[in-house]
């Protein structure tokens, strides 16, 4: 049997973490087919210019995912009004088993008209901008409305990608890929919600975006 | 004042999330300056060749950092008796502040001599072949010997990171990049850690490497 085809949007201002923590547990999915897909096709530069990473396919060269990931970063806040990415986005998620995104991908689900109406996670410093696409932001890991999950901030890519292997592939293979990714978190600090962290560490946060 | 300069191994069979993660927390820090070195400065493959990732640099170009990050992976099953790549660790760690491997990279610290005598964490897979390298394998999340630390598999980088963060940087920035990347971890599910694995998601476990 085929496994899953699984499409990642990447683009330039990518928060990486957002794109690899999904794509590390999805593309361990019995016969998971990965599709990374640039707007053109090209390689694209995350995490300020930092990092590069290549792409498979240009987002006119596939129409089609059983699973869409759309990841986010400061790229997302110009994404989420480009027609040619949004319309993309709507068309592969009308066709796809599963929607997701991490961070601020969910502004780009908003844009694609994905969320109207719906509560949704997103990034905490970015949850008043989903209003603008008539979403609810809500303070919390995952939601989860069936076909299209939103995660909140960055590393939430990673539980809400454990979350969608149960899904696709059961809970047992997911339990195995969270083995094999030794996820069993330990953070030093609990400063990883904003309703956990001091006010001065929220402000001292906005400068290490 | 200068920031810190890290720089992070990458290679051909290099597991995305060990370096992304550390690269997310760590490219964060006031004043970073990253370099992304790969044996040629070429493009590397990860994922089993599903991820391009561009480097800034070769070896060759490149012979100190205030930090060096060692990410793991299949590829490094090789690299811990590549005599160019253990020299070059070597020789960077002993110039570095901080030296840090993340999952099976602690294989490639201990081919540069850095683990001999030393008790260490790597993945849970892996944890036999730190013997040769004269290591003890503990089954830790993170050891922290000063300079040298290991983590253990892939996702524990992100641990790692944080806890060097806060060394480098002070606590404070440490929590607020924690709160940046919104690392609040929720699995959903408790199999992270192979002494919590059934056996039979041990085996499975197996089959999604």
């Amino acid at each position: 049997m085929a496994g899953p085809t699984i499409a990642f949007l990447v683009f330039d201002g990518l928060t990486p973490l957002d794109f690899v923590g999904p794509f590390e547990v999805l593309s361990r999915l019995p016969g998971a087919f990965t599709r990374i897909v640039s707007p053109t096709g090209g390689d694209i530069l995350a995490a300020g210019g930092r990092l590069r990473i290549g792409a498979d396919v240009a987002l006119d060269e596939i129409d089609a995912a059983d699973v869409l990931v759309v990841p986010g970063g400061p790229g997302a806040r110009t994404l989420m009004h480009d027609d040619a990415v949004t319309a993309w986005v709507a068309r592969v998620a009308a066709g796809a088993r599963f929607t997701a995104s991490v961070c601020t991908g969910a502004l780009i689900l908003g844009g694609a008209g994905l969320l109207n109406g719906r509560e949704a996670a997103t990034h905490w410093a970015a949850r008043p901008l989903l209003a603008e696409f008539g979403a609810t932001p809500v303070a919390r890991r995952i939601v989860d409305h069936g076909s299209v999950l939103t995660a909140a901030g960055v590393s939430a890519g990673i539980d809400l990608a454990l979350l969608l292997a149960a899904h696709i592939a059961g809970e047992d293979v997911a339990r195995a890929i969270q083995l094999r990714i030794e996820y069993d978190p330990q953070p030093p600090f609990d400063s990883g919600a904003v309703e956990k962290a001091s006010p001065a560490i929220r402000d001292l946060a906005a400068t290490v975006g």
